[in-house]
């Protein structure tokens, strides 16, 4: 089994969570509080500008031209995602820049941190947060409607563009672990996995310092 | 007014917390449930790995052979540290080495993160972990009984060493920020003040992800 | 003066000997010995990898959202470039991947480690690299044949596209400093200048191990 | 075979010119002309301040705590050594600080730079640099004078301590690499005994930009 699949495998059970969590599935349905959205367009937009420094980051330490091909592509759609979120803030009236909830600083914070513990870890990283995306608005998309204010959001993180952005990086982690996740890479995956499922339950129910 | 104490004077309102938490007032009276005292070794213990980590990134980026001489000579006190969490853990029968409480991994994350943002951040970062465990430590020495079960680490932070050290940390911040501290430095600081306050308060209630 | 001129005035000695290199001079009139051509291809084919991971270094270090954009947007046409020499290796029969000379592994390293002495350091090591290149093609395009074998990296670095991203970061530099160069900023920018020499000295007469 | 004999013997060729450079020979049995060593000097001195950076880089990216143990260790006989070239730099006359040759910039540049290629690759590094310096000088030891002018040096690096820690040191690079070094860590072993080799060969013959 390649490691990409391994990890999933195992981090099943949390997995489940995420492709159901409520804050998703409201988004999905059209349900959602506009409060709990704004509540993550401004936490997330932290989340994607943690994100890109994390991702360049992880340019700087790939150990060949080919990973740095492929990981350098996915900086480019970046750019695109953060000027929807200024788009869409701007006109709803909110204000990016705040300081980011004790529940997203934690999460940007180690997705830079781990950088100090190498490109494997660091790979395992990346697919778990891509992977996490992925899967969770790929479950809602058939059922989403296109007029939804939440589409831009939608579309983007389940289009055949970001599937193929996802295949590539868990073809950079196979190739990095060709007999299997090592303890530190299981480790990194699963922490990402959980740190996700906060962010959300904290965008979902608000959070404060 | 220097940046050390601008950035003291502008976080007071947080800074009375910290002198008055209870974990460190109950430690300090000897109240302390062990369990609570418990789950912060093991907690602090994560903790110190991952500031050693950061102290070491901090030489990394010293402008000049001054601030490195005084960065690095703050690495050696933490081998018997180290070794005192190690030996208190092993005499009450705690495992180190387990997966820190998100409040713990978010706070070390942002250590080892905030050395993206550059030197002078990173030395209003340490300043700011550093001189919060030495005024929470102090507030407590004077009453503090010295057969105390936490006596060793009460006087590990309030000793004389440890005021030295905290002192050429604050000489540090200053020479790197002589026109007071930047917006990223203030930004950075608050940080870590908020993120020990709700280390400790993790600790005190005991935190699960 | 802004800080981007500042630099360029300290360094003019210098900067003079760039844009009347021999390699660069004899490259636009067409009378580069072919085998000068294939040492400077595969070197500088190693710099521009070295170069992408220190520039995605860069955007790791940006201090704020706009200049992260700008550094972003700059990672993008180096894969056309590597494509290139990938493209233009191959048709000579030129094998990319061998070890560098010492100059290039000097150079790229100098790059890379310059990412440890902050952003504001970098940004001028990022401007003195470009703006090298920029002053050389360009002082040779003018006389260049269109039909040279080597037009293709005539045309890249003197294009205006490259011109737009040269002043880009010159902007980049002017807002970082704008109270002018710091020591630490001048060092490193006329050290990069050196640095460049040396490596066009290296690929026209030759260097080995 | 272990990866720290493995990497030894793979450089075997290049190591002989190690413990036999003119410069080390000549420092050992006295005949070194003081110039030369001048040079040494300022360039070593320089070349220790980087290396520090280096290690403390290497502690924040320590995959373990006896690693890290380890390495951080190894920091504190650094400031005794910079003390010593300060120290014997005053009563000399000479001015460190000064701008590093090309070859040492490019030496501790790539000790930097090697950190982006994480830990194993940098451990090879660590081992290839202190190898290097403890193989030269005990190779002179026992000829050397113990009233020359270099003898404080010649003590340094062939003693107990520093056999010791070099010991230490492969040690971590066995556990790095239990089947054999990979490609980039033998590569990088190889580009540092010949930048050692370049190392003394400009300080003992002079070397500018």
């Amino acid at each position: 089994m390649s490691a990409a699949r391994t990890l999933l495998a195992a981090s099943a059970p949390l997995w489940h969570r995420i492709a159901g969590h409520p804050f998703v599935k409201s988004a999905g349905d059209g349900s959602l509080d506009p409060a709990a959205f704004g509540r993550w367009l401004v936490q997330d937009y932290w989340f994607v500008l943690g994100y890109r420094r994390f991702l360049a980051g992880m340019v700087t330490l790939a150990p060949d031209w080919r990973s740095s091909d492929v990981l350098t592509a996915g900086l480019s759609p970046l750019q695109d995602e953060l000027d929807l979120f200024r788009r869409e803030a701007a006109s709803r009236g909110l204000e990016l820049g705040q300081e980011p909830s004790p529940t997203t600083l934690g999460y940007t914070s180690y997705l830079l941190a781990s950088l100090h513990d190498g490109y494997d870890v660091g790979v395992a990283v990346l697919y778990g947060a891509e992977k996490a995306y992925y899967d969770a608005w790929v479950a809602v998309r058939a059922s989403a409607d296109r007029n939804s204010p939440y589409w831009p959001f939608i579309d983007n993180w389940s289009s055949d563009a970001f599937a193929g952005w996802v295949a590539a990086v868990a073809r950079l982690l196979d190739a990095a672990a060709p007999s299997g996740p090592s303890t530190p890479m299981r480790r990194a995956f699963d922490r990402v996995v959980r740190l996700e499922l906060r962010f959300w339950d904290a965008v979902y129910t608000g959070e404060s310092w």
